[in-house]
């Protein structure tokens, strides 16, 4: 049979379908998701749930003149296959396809990139009062879900719009769920509003609300006159969101696309900012992922019979850094955990299931994460907390301001440091090394295995120092059958040699000893950095002085970050003809693929490196 | 007559008093600030407000074992007078002297670092949950303006410490003002709590709420019975803070000791998280500053008759960069300026004024800022953002993600970089330098003087780049008669000569000319690097061939900076015998003193640098 889908090239072809196809191309959409997603891997949960949202959107607003922005961006797939893109949906994530995320540059309907939390209000407000000064028309809309409404960006874009008199629309995708189950007051708030069913049923709020925005009250009741049971609903007068400034409508079911098109076209009628709260549910349509949308959040290639992966998991550095956490916290009462909405994704799961009441989750809030640990610290414990390493960048000036000036004794492990593949330029940790480098009174360090990665958790603990631990997505690269014990400051010889210094921190230097594996004919001496800072200078220029041919390899862009270090540390000291050639990341971002593809094209593979030192 | 301050060591002997002593008190202690502030310059009018506020914070409490964190901490100095350091509180802010923000080093008194925005609620949440862990028994009281409430990290912190179970007091000290006049839907939202005196009669509602609180509300009829007004007020069901979790206190009236203690005493039998609602006016007894709060907020010395400031006020570099902006706006339609709670303090008072529609203040709301201004870029504005560079530092993600992944074309004007002096460590703008370089597609610059400063400004307005322009607190350190058009990645040199090769960036190339002066004997070439990024790599290597000898010279930390990028340059050039010496801040955090004093502790002056030269 053919499909609805088949004839949809771009939202126009949407706007010609009755209600009763765009429930078929729901389940159509829906169809293709869960195929390709199980097969690549992806954001499944997300996007399963927004499939109605996406449509009402497309159908009601004239994009891309109307301008959506996409909260986080990994709820993106309906738009793109509503947007001329469903013919390379298959490739999304891979190296040379489309992107997981919106992108300016793929579609004229990416209005804006996205792919870190809370960042769509801002953005909106932005391009709303812009259209107003340049005395343009159309509306600008920001989808976010309520997790990423608990984002410090989020709620001060959201204090700086609700004053505005410009016309913005915020869609307040309500899945209770941020990636895992949402947690704090503004989720709490949510839930009240969505279960105030009384308040709905009031007529006299129904009334002062018409009264009180009185350029609008006539239409409010004009529609209320043939649906009604819309907006009843859609009239919730919502005291904070009105208090601040917005105009709230809602809840309305997220599912229902003839009510989400009504309670849309009704909101173009309301100037100034608008607030549509929406109700969905994340795996919405896939009963598996419906029952456990955290798993399926974001997945890699699945069975879509029974959910399970296809490929068995391998032990990853999140696993191994949970394990060491665990095996450290049994001993060490002073030891807490926090999580920015990220219990799963950095290995806290089995944590926190053991230790409850060591155990914080702050919600999507990095800024506050790292005050918090502070306050802990401070107060005598010894907080411990993972973050992706692109997410820690929200928390820099608290790494500074709260962290390292006053040297207090936090720990912080930097998962997803490093290329983290098909998530692309956003997700990408590449910086930390390089801002994390220049700031004064931290510890900074990288474990080459989990053996490693075990004994700097146990030395960072007790260290009584500002102390980051950075290690990459994924499994070990290579197996070392020795871990020195740590100490600050000091890095291990992996192998001597005489004609060539290989200077490599964390997973590189796994792919240091592929490289001499590869090149027997030459004598090369590998420094397993393990501390970025303090730098181990003793051992480094003793190895310098001794071949005279410095490589250094790091999973880092190349300014600020190890190579730079030696750099400086050869020209303090002032040692003459050494050749030193760096490898990482040269100031660019690094698109989606896999990590081994990437790493290919960027030139940091064991063979490209290996044939450069081959003709040295 | 004996003050009652002369008796006044510590807190304890602050607890002998009766409220007409403590009455007392405040206006010794207004007068002891007014004067100390007169002379040495500082916070005055948010310590004026802050008076009451701070004797019944340690009447009521037990410091030092109950914890206070002060958000931003500019307001400490009633603080520091009452706990230990009245006699050297004309040393404040002083090279040496106390600081200006509570410091852990300082006294036991002081709680936690502050000086940046917003963190209070953070820190104190950290400490109550390490202080139920530990199984202690303090209090912990965050004490934040009702502008840092709009900063999102308090935000964040509020969501989660809503929900928790562990007692903690948060004070909002609601002065209506940030530093401006505060702005967005929140303040519209605490302005509507203060006004909304029909709900304060309401016996219905005092009951309704202390009904929700069973185990508290005994208690409340109890006080309520001998202080009926105090909790009248006290018991506002505020239905925001109580939805998220909190149980909301107040409003009361910031200056009546009395009911403060009150509620304070009160706030204790509370279990959970309390927000208490305190209004204070900003420069309270200080007439002047009461009706001019902003232009009190941070001053230079003045005369306590008039107000007015002792030393005629040179033009700095914000009002060069205002006068600038003026310009460039009237001739450029799409232009459009925006701040952080920061008119004044960047020079956009009078553009404000003569552009009200193209001026934007989002509040203390840096994030939100960066993604305001990408929205405005990325439909067709040409948004420009002065911030000082330690609050840039909130924004780093945003910088990332936002603006250099898509190359969004904004200009962001980074102020007082560089040293600030009196204000220390958290005010220091010493790693802009270092955290921009590494970012890929953005363009970094630094203007030796005003007009330099211009030039740059209408630069990076037509560039269609992101641009960023760092420039120092205070005026121009040297005349130029000349400044060159400004080319994308072009340095200008200032003199030749070929002994020594100076770069320099921004202020530094005054720096650099001084030295040159003192060095008659030497041939040295002065290149004015202007931009970081792109480096002119040929122009800087073709006078290093010349001369072998290099100097850089910048006002930041030196890893990461200028020094690096030139100590990179001529490895990636394998330019060979070159000897390099940086000048800047190696790895430390630069505590407060005038910025002379700090230049010459930190070896950065001109005699200095010059002597190094000498012996060359």
């Amino acid at each position: 049979m053919a499909k609805i889908l088949d004839g949809i090239n771009n939202p126009e072809d949407l706007k010609k379908l009755n209600i009763q196809e765009k429930k078929q191309l729901s389940e159509e959409i829906r169809e293709l998701i869960l195929g390709v997603v199980s097969r690549n891997g992806g954001h499944l949960a997300s996007n399963l749930g927004i499939v109605e949202l996406t449509i009402a959107l497309h159908s009601v607003f004239n994009t891309p003149e109307d301008k959506i922005i996409w909260d986080v961006g990994h709820q993106c797939y309906v738009h793109k296959i509503l947007t001329g893109r469903k013919d390379k949906f298959d490739t999304i994530r891979k190296f040379g396809g489309i992107a997981g995320f919106p992108k300016i540059s793929e579609s004229e309907y990416d209005s804006f990139n996205t792919g870190h939390s809370s960042t769509s209000i801002s953005v909106a407000t932005g391009m709303a009062r812009a259209r107003d000064i340049l005395k343009q028309e159309h509306e600008v809309i920001a989808v976010i879900g309520d997790g990423s409404l608990t984002g410090g960006m989020a709620l001060e874009a959201l204090n700086d719009a609700a004053t505005t008199k410009t016309n913005l629309k915020v869609i307040l995708n309500d899945n209770e769920m941020s990636i895992s189950k949402n947690v704090g007051g503004i989720p709490l708030y949510l839930s009240k509003i969505r279960t105030r069913r009384g308040y709905t049923s009031s007529n006299k709020k129904v009334k002062e609300f018409t009264n009180k925005i009185p350029i609008i009250g006539k239409p409010i009741v004009k529609i209320a006159h043939y649906t009604k049971q819309v907006i009843k609903r859609a009239v919730i007068h919502n005291m904070y969101f009105e208090d601040i400034g917005f105009t709230y409508l809602g809840p309305v079911n997220g599912h229902n696309i003839e009510d989400l098109e009504k309670i849309m076209k009704y909101s173009k009628e309301i100037k100034g900012p608008v607030l549509i709260h929406v109700v969905t549910k994340k795996g919405k349509g896939y009963e598996i992922a419906e029952k456990n949308p955290d798993k399926f959040h974001g997945v890699s290639s699945f069975n879509i019979e029974t959910g399970e992966p296809t490929k068995q998991k391998e032990k990853d550095y999140s696993k191994a850094f949970g394990d060491s956490l665990i095996r450290l916290a049994q001993k060490d009462e002073k030891i807490v955990a926090v999580t920015a909405a990220m219990k799963d994704g950095t290995g806290l799961k089995e944590y926190a299931n053991k230790f409850p009441d060591r155990f914080f989750d702050v919600g999507i809030a990095e800024q506050h994460a790292i005050g918090l640990i502070a306050g802990m610290a401070k107060a005598g414990l010894k907080p411990v907390f993972p973050i992706y390493s692109s997410f820690l960048q929200r928390g820099y000036d608290q790494v500074i301001h709260d962290i390292a000036i006053a040297k207090i004794p936090v720990t912080i492990c930097i998962d997803r440091a490093g290329i983290v593949g098909n998530d692309g330029e956003t997700h990408q940790g590449i910086f930390d090394l390089s801002f994390l480098s220049s700031i004064p009174n931290i510890v900074v360090m990288a474990p080459k295995n989990f053996e490693e990665l075990d004994k700097m958790l146990e030395f960072a603990v007790n260290e009584n120092k500002p102390v980051f631990i950075r290690y990459p997505r994924g499994g070990e690269n290579y197996k070392f059958d020795h871990v020195e014990k740590i100490e600050i400051g000091k890095s291990e010889i992996i192998q001597e040699g005489k004609d060539v210094t290989i200077i490599a921190i964390g997973k590189m230097v796994g792919r240091a000893k592929e490289i001499a594996e590869l090149l027997p004919e030459k004598s090369i001496e590998i420094i397993n950095a393990r501390f970025l800072k303090p730098l181990d200078e003793k051992t480094i220029i003793k190895s310098i002085e001794k071949t005279k041919n410095v490589i250094t390899i790091e999973d880092n862009l190349l300014h600020g970050g190890l190579g730079t270090s030696v750099i400086e540390l050869i020209n303090k000291s002032k040692i003459e003809n050494v050749k030193v050639k760096t490898y990482g990341y040269d100031d660019i971002f690094v698109e989606h693929g896999k990590v081994e593809e990437l790493e290919e094209k960027y030139g940091i593979s064991a063979q490209k490196i290996a044939k450069d030192i081959s003709i040295i």
